[in-house]
This record gives C-alpha cells, structure tokens and sequence, in this order.
C-alpha cells in the first residue's frame, strides 16, 4: 500500500519536474532571443542545452515507471501550472528583470530536484535519486553564472538609458533644425 | 546627466523591489492560510511579518528621492509585474510545490536586493546600499527556512496521502456494508 503510494507521488512529481523543464526551455529560448550582450547570451544559450538535456532524461525516468505513452504525451499540458508566468506573457523590458526571472526559475527547478531526490529516495527508486542528484548540480551551476551576470545587467541598463538619451538628443536636434529651415525658407502659401 | 539617470534607475528599480515586497506580503498571507503543519506555518507566518518591515523599508528609501505621495501610492499597480504568478492564481494543492513556489520566490527577492545595492551603489545611495545588504541578509535565511521544510513537505505529502486512502477505504467500507444491509433486508416493493 505505502509503497504503490511512494510510487505515484514520484510519478506525478517526475510530472511536474517535466514540465517545468519545458518552461525552462522556452524562458531559456525567449532570453536568447532578448539578449544582445554575446556573453549572456552564451550563458543563457548553454542552460538552454542543458534543459533539453535535463527534459529527455527526466522523460526516461517517466517512461521507467508508466509504459503508457499517453502519460508521457499529456506532460505537455501541464507546463505553466507549477508558478513562473512564462515570459511570453510578462516581456522582461530590462537586462535586470530578466535575470531577475532566471534567477527565480533556476530556484524553482532547484527544488523540484531537491524534491525528487527525496520523493525517490522514499519509493526506493536510486536511478532516480542519482539522475535528481546530477541534474541538481547543474541547476546550482546555472544558477551562479545567472548570478554572475548581475553586474554586466546593470552595466547594461546604464548604456541603454544612455542610447535612449542619446536618441531623444538627436530627434530634439533634427526637430529644431527643422523649425528653423522652416522659418528660413518659408512654405509656399 | 549620468547622475541623474543613475537616480532614474534607482527609484525604478526601488518602485519594482516595492510591489515584489507586497506580492510577497500577499503570497506568504496565503502559504499561512493554507499550512495545517505548525511548524512550516510558524516559518512562513515569521517571514510574513519580514515582509512588512521590508515593505516600509523600501517605501521610505523610494520617498527619500520623491516627494510626490503620488509616486509611492501608484506602486500598487506594479504588484504581480515582475514574474511569480499569484498564489491565488495558482492554489499549490500540494505542501511540496507550496514550498517550491516560496523558495522560488525568495530568489526573486534575492535577486532584487542584489540589484538594488549594485544600482543604488553607482547613484552614490550609501543609505539604500545598507538597507539592501540588511534585507538581502534575511532574505537569504528565509530561504533557507524555506529549504529546511522540505523533508516535512515530503513527509505531510505521504500523510496526505495515506488520509485520503483511509477515507476512501472507509467510504468503501460504509458502501459495502449498505449494500449487505439492502439485501438482508430487501426493501418494501
């Protein structure tokens, strides 16, 4: 009894890991896509990877517990369901904001591992463990190097506010040049 | 010029951090409400109340660069901005993705206060420098209280568990036993 029960709490949170990991993968794709900076984008390139890494091992896990592949297929729809808004519909404006939002879903994967590790620990499932266990490490990685970025973030957001700056100078500059060519030559009437 | 962008990014950046503190506010009311445990909910109820005092914090550095009240009271629609779904929006059925969606959440925190010391920093704001290292402090030890629930998350999730299965066992119980009933004594036709 305990044990069918052990395994259907890892099943269904073996469930939800899998769905976090394909938000993570397209939060990771839509920051790339955000990103003009070469060496954030690198960062959020390579955790962009390894989420499909981490997706296909956690699927292989799934499938070692429920043969059906409709268990599996219906994965998909919980995406979403665990807490993060996907970025689509919360678009970051700055830098900051979102490594602010990698940041926090990088902690929420982090505990959905630390989770697992004990959830599969109690159902007796080490293959588990030790998949949780590894991929874990990597999330604590990712996580420091979004950190790590943190000061080139705000660097950023400086040289931004200086460009819109810049630009408003530029149209003010155009604008009154062009005042005054209209005042020099006046339009025909 | 730098320096008054350097301003502008701060008291946005203090705008941001504020209604973070009150969507925090908002979901720690709510992680309490729905906590039978009395230790998880102490954890939770103790960082409710770090809330608030951050929350005032954060409002009297954002009213030491303006002085429209106007500024301060439109923070409120700021709130649920920046990434984390509202509590209320998705009800955590669960104790394990409860603390999931907190520990998450305290690294947007974290996150936040890390860019509030760096930005307030390059404005030459040392009071705001000193608050932000203050919060980040507690901030960093709320989430690991957060962390050291997860084995009682683990625990109460078997508890769950093994309620729901006692009371669909008694359920079965009281329905088989009605049906004996019925047919020892057949009712009047």
């Amino acid at each position: 009894m305990a044990e069918q029960r052990n395994n259907d709490e890892l099943v269904l949170h073996l469930k939800d890991v899998h769905a976090l990991e394909e938000q993570a993968i397209k939060t990771f794709e839509r920051a790339v896509e955000l990103t003009e900076d070469e060496q954030l984008c690198e960062t959020y390139r390579q955790h962009l990877d390894q989420s499909h890494e981490h997706a296909e091992l956690i699927a292989e896990r799934i499938k070692a517990h429920e043969v059906k592949p409709s268990a599996v297929k219906d994965l998909t729809m919980r995406s979403g369901a665990i807490g993060l808004r996907q970025l689509a519909e919360i678009p970051p404006d700055t830098p900051v904001k979102l490594a602010m939002h990698l940041y926090s879903l990088e902690h929420l994967e982090i505990a959905s591992y630390e989770f697992l590790a004990r959830i599969a620990r109690g159902a007796g499932d080490q293959e588990t463990v030790e998949a949780a266990e590894q991929i874990l490490e990597q999330e604590r990685e990712a996580a420091e190097q979004v950190q790590s970025g943190f000061d080139r973030c705000v660097e950023l957001l400086g040289e931004q506010a200086e460009k819109a700056e810049a630009s408003k100078r530029e149209e003010d500059e155009a604008s009154k040049g062009k005042e005054r060519s209209e005042q020099e030559e006046p339009s025909p009437a």
